[in-house]
């Protein structure tokens, strides 16, 4: 950690630090009049204490800046490697919410003895932030916004803005407060306020409808469908007399959306979500995050070798039908995972909800009666063409094997599309994550019943003859 | 169409339309002091010609205000179903890129019949906007921006975008041109601006890192990824001479990310990406965009039919080796979709590139070996206890069936993960969207290797005893 950086340790690095420092005076020299995300860019590709000397080079403003950027990973290791003093001056000047993140990303004991030094007023801030349970709003929100009183004007309002400018994330967005209950009245975006004359009171450049508001406990996903929904750029949060705590603005929004699809696709994959890019992770934890599941959906598809072995006796009298085995489980698999990915995308974006479960069976029933009765003809025709052409013999009960495979694909492919259907649902209803029902999930759940299926209508079908 | 709403249907219509005109008018009262996005989403509820007599109750502005929201897909047929004057005035008060999108989104004869009634300058803005690729950044930019000569000052830009305000999609960002050859210059964000003096020259207030621009053929998934690195309110599209054509906002960015993963997560599921939400898309729609891809995983799941007729010889001497068919299978198929659900992602996030692929190689080998060896244990494991404890006799043999199992499951589990994550980079290569590898179609491909990878480590280990 890099807070045991004492006097004597810097004295020991002296010699190495001299060379380093020419180089990174140098390179800060070039990066200074890139753009912050550009320079945070360039600092991820050097080794972290060269990061680190770029950036104390840098004007304070730029590295406030690039610290500020919501997706830059590097910069909790960056501030750790400062000297204390240095670090404190910057975690007081960038952005409260961003701040609370570093707080976050921090191990100990670097994380304890930074926030020891901060004022007392930056702790008290950064801790209320830091109560609020990760992806709430409240831990998304920031706490450096504008607010002014309604009987202000358009102009005392515009000269306060250009007074307290810098100390703000966004000043596109101001909220006008109740001058007694300082609960919040009104929304006025920057853009209407420049457009009115500066006597006028501040409200009559306000919307007609209240402002559009979120609490601290409120899900990022669902902070992120208000800020699409109504083109915001930034949502205020409030708690339960109307007081704005903070605010969570778009740019990080954008961040909590990609990382929220991230999420759901590695989940779909049949797996832990990762908190890592691929690369960065270590290939133990990436081990770590694969076994598990793997091993679970392999314990679940261990029920197919019971079933197989229930059904020993039939196999053995009819080798026939085990040709057709991977075809059919995988039907009813694939089939499951599309109604799968249709409903937990559809449950993600609202456009279904928990109590429209049955309109969706209504829907996937048919469905999955047609995409069978589908694949059955593929497979009938498959058999009879074989047969006939003479590429395979399926025994003198051909036709009663073709009507088996056809019979079974239809049940099971309707099977996996109500499972896969309802699974979401199942999930949600359960108060787990409906992405959790992954393709592999769904598959393994289908494999072992389709295998049933499989048999039973073999049975029917071909008691008397084969079996 | 509704365009074939002639007076005499009108008058036809009459006396229906006076009561519904009654309802409509008090609907748009109630509605009008609500949140655009509010009447949008009542609007969505009303059958279709109530909601266009709401929306051609409200005022004018808030007409717009509603048919300019990205994300309200009932407003091409509102426009529709208006009468033509009124529907030309809201197309040519509304913003271009929503303008544009309906007519992109409109049936013909209505779409023609409504273009011929614009005025030729419409007309002309709009086809060059309906000109650019599908999801480009030309597709997606509006062409209301606000821009200004280098040689103003602020002041003078101050009240040039007071002046303009309510005609332009943003006046967050105010694009500096050269006064000459209108060349982009700089990019000033409105909160810089007034903080600046009035009688400061604009480029005062302009960083000093040059513009961040896109080209309008950029795909929005690029667009996205500008947007959120440099944490942009608009991104400025620009030609080869550095003229701007158009700026691309956050809030349609967002709803583009927002339908971007929905389309990866319905192709991962094995299926064509839906262009509209579940419940709203019909039913025989939404088949052919699954029955599609089922029919071909199943034609190509058909070749395990194939593999297991060349080995039946060998089915027939130990039917214990079909036990595990199912089981091995599987879990090919499940790593593997782990594999392509990680890869997927890394590159549409851009964490790694095409030429990082033998990186992801050298880390998926060992990783397959790895989680091979731990489901090779659990399934050696299984066969032991059940033989041992008298659960199940998989004959005199069964240590060399295990064997078998334990082996192939490493190899199995291996070449699903080295198939999974190397597809995504092959899918690129070629021109395809990697997000095409769905968990389906990599766990077809594997179980088809993965039958012939079973029985050949069955023939070798099992040869002279069972085989």
């Amino acid at each position: 950690m890099d807070d045991t950086r004492t006097p004597a340790d810097s004295r020991r690095d002296d010699a190495r630090r001299d060379d380093e420092f020419v180089d990174a005076a140098a390179l800060a020299a070039e990066l200074a009049e890139e753009h912050p995300a550009d320079i945070a860019e360039a600092l991820d590709e050097e080794e972290r204490h060269t990061a680190s000397a770029v950036l104390a080079s840098l004007p304070r403003e730029k590295q406030v800046e690039i610290l500020d950027l919501p997706d830059f990973d590097l910069s909790s290791e960056l501030i750790e490697a400062l000297p204390v003093e240095e670090a404190v001056r910057l975690l007081t000047d960038m952005s409260a919410d961003r701040a609370a993140d570093l707080f976050r990303w921090m191990e100990e004991p670097a994380r304890s003895h930074l926030f020891a030094h901060l004022p007392a007023e930056t702790q008290a801030e950064l801790n209320r932030l830091l109560a609020w349970p990760e992806h709430s709003a409240g831990s998304l929100m920031t706490t450096e916004f504008v607010t002014v009183p309604a009987n202000w004007t358009v102009g005392e309002t515009l000269r306060h803005i250009r007074a307290i400018e810098r100390t703000r994330e966004t000043i596109y967005a101001i909220y006008v407060l109740d001058p007694d209950s300082h609960a919040l009245l009104k929304a006025v975006t920057l853009r209407r306020l420049i457009t009115g004359a500066p006597e006028d009171p501040i409200l009559s450049v306000a919307p007609r409808h209240d402002p559009i508001t979120t609490s601290p406990l409120t899900d990022r996903e669902e902070v992120a469908k208000l800020i699409s929904k109504y083109d915001l750029l930034a949502v205020p949060v409030v708690d339960e007399h109307d007081h704005v705590l903070g605010i969570v603005t778009v740019d990080d929004m954008i961040d909590a959306i990609i990382e929220e699809s991230t999420e759901d696709v590695q989940k779909f994959g049949g797996m832990e979500a990762l908190d890592e890019p691929y690369m960065e992770m270590g290939f133990i934890a990436m081990l770590k995050k694969r076994a598990g599941w793997l091993s679970i959906l392999f314990l679940g598809e261990m029920l197919t070798a019971n079933a197989m072995q229930h059904f020993e006796d039939e196999l053995e009298r009819a080798i026939v039908l085990t040709l057709f085995i991977p075809l059919i489980m995988s039907s009813g698999g694939n089939s499951g995972s599309q109604a799968t990915s249709l409903i937990i995308r559809a449950l993600a974006l609202g456009e279904i909800k928990l109590k429209d479960w049955w309109r969706v069976a209504l829907r996937e029933l048919p469905s999955g009666l047609v995409l069978g009765s589908i694949l059955a003809t593929l497979g009938v025709t498959r058999i009879t063409i074989w047969q006939l052409a003479g590429f395979h013999d399926y025994g003198e009960h051909w036709v009663l094997v073709a009507a088996t495979v056809g019979a079974a694909l239809i049940a099971i492919v309707t099977f996996g599309s109500m499972t896969g259907s309802m699974l979401p649902f199942v999930l949600r209803r359960l108060g787990f994550d409906p992405a959790s029902a992954s393709a592999p999930f769904v598959a393994t759940f289908v494999d072992v019943t389709g295998l049933v299926i499989y048999f039973t209508v073999a049975l029917v079908i071909l008691h008397g003859t084969l079996l």
